[in-house]
């Protein structure tokens, strides 16, 4: 069987467990600060996820939210990589107990071969193998048109409004779009982009598993994404990140990203630590 | 038939007939600002609604948002009224055909009788009629719990936070908040309070056809609506709102915009012209 055929059976299997697990009492415990939140389910989905890989595919590397796998700085550019969210949207799996997607990107070699987006509840698959268009469930997506800023809607979170430094930037394009939406799974926004209901989505920080499986079905619509200073996301340390169809996207970037290049680089280096 | 039995065939109805209008190409005008949007299916869903009340029930009192009936000065108290907004979250019906809603609130002699909020392209319906609990097509809602807003997820437009008076006042209360999310429709951003999934939403205007509907909704599973001073929402002018489960909206209140009054006060005036 084609690796992407398997990594799709895989990512549904891992939804059915979660929707079974989600009708028990789920632990939650704290990572870095009190609202960067893990759950059991988390854990239990990557574990799930990793053995299966690990079973079929001794061979491929992996890098997982919840530290299966190795350091990303140990990655090597040959061969298979899998890039795992298990539960994209941690807050809103716990609040919400929806809006939140099982993300996965896969790389040959170091270029993109398939991307896996899953809104669990909503039982919706968002896959792309990479040259062959993507798909929701069985139904391609379309390819995205260009739009100006001022006529968009744009994915921003409002917590980053209100930080001193990458704030005072934000609030420059937010004052320029037409208006603003905030979801809470960087893995669905970007999903929400490759379906034209966002024209941009654009945050400080993300993790390499946050954006790896989205942007691979992004690009199979014409969408792009880089860092905020528009260079390539490496799967090998977490970026800042701007998405977003082709004309909002370069729009974005020149008029409000390239103008702060010293305060985005200081960002940068302070966000890689 | 009751009133709520016809209430609810008509927003279904209403709902139907916007699902086939987008069949065909949507016609868009600006009102009060280029961001400020309206469609014919606005329009000619108002229309349907309010000749198909005025056939039934000729002695109505009607307040929609495209112009239909009465202006809200006018007002009488005695005898039923209905609070209409076609469709709630035109930007979201312009851009991404979803996430948009019908809202409609009944009162009877100034006292809340039923609230509908219609999520149309998602086919749920939800209603409530004063007294007898909350529903979402035929299964119940239930009552929401208080929580403390360090564990919240907040609604609330990143819009609102680049200007300068609210926005300020409304940072601290994101800074406080676990997170922020933002749906772009007032009546479902309430409704999201009601079913649990944010524990506030708030915004320094909405006129009464945005919120007549979503708070007889959030009140019978529990939920509170105020302006952002605590004082009640009425039909016959724009007001703050500030909705949540009990303890939240208490806490943001007594926290962040009780010592705020000179400002919000201002605001107030400013918004009611």
């Amino acid at each position: 069987m084609a690796v992407y055929d398997y990594a799709k059976g895989l990512v549904i299997e891992a939804g059915n467990n979660i929707r079974k697990m989600m009708q028990e009492e789920i632990d939650i415990e704290t990572k870095s600060n009190p609202n960067d939140l893990v759950t059991n389910v988390d854990k239990a989905t990557e574990d799930f996820i990793y053995n299966n890989i690990m079973e079929n595919y001794p061979d491929a590397q992996v890098i997982g939210e919840e530290g299966h796998g190795k350091p990303m700085s140990e990655l090597k550019p040959e061969g298979v990589v899998w890039v795992i969210d298990p539960i994209d949207g941690t807050l809103n799996f716990v609040h919400q107990q929806e809006n939140f997607a099982i993300s996965i990107g896969i790389y040959n070699d170091g270029k993109p071969y398939a991307g896996f987006v899953y809104d669990v509840m909503n039982d919706k698959l968002y896959h792309a193998k990479a040259g062959e268009g993507a798909f929701v469930n069985e139904h391609p997506l379309k390819p995205i048109a260009g739009s100006e800023l001022k006529k968009s809607l744009i994915g921003i979170n409002p917590n980053w409004l209100t930080k001193p430094q990458i704030g005072v930037i934000f609030k420059k394009v937010v004052d320029d779009a037409r208006s603003a939406r905030a979801y809470g799974s960087a893995a669905l926004e970007i999903v929400n982009v490759a379906r034209g209901k966002l024209a941009a989505y654009m945050t400080p920080r993300l993790q390499p598993w946050d954006f790896a499986g989205g942007l691979i079905i992004l690009n199979e619509v014409g969408g792009v994404g880089s860092d905020l200073l528009g260079k390539p996301l490496e799967l090998t340390q977490p970026h800042s990140v701007l998405v977003g169809n082709q004309a909002v996207h370069e729009e974005i970037l020149n008029k409000h990203m390239l103008s702060e290049k010293e305060t985005l680089e200081a960002l940068h280096a302070r966000y890689k630590q």
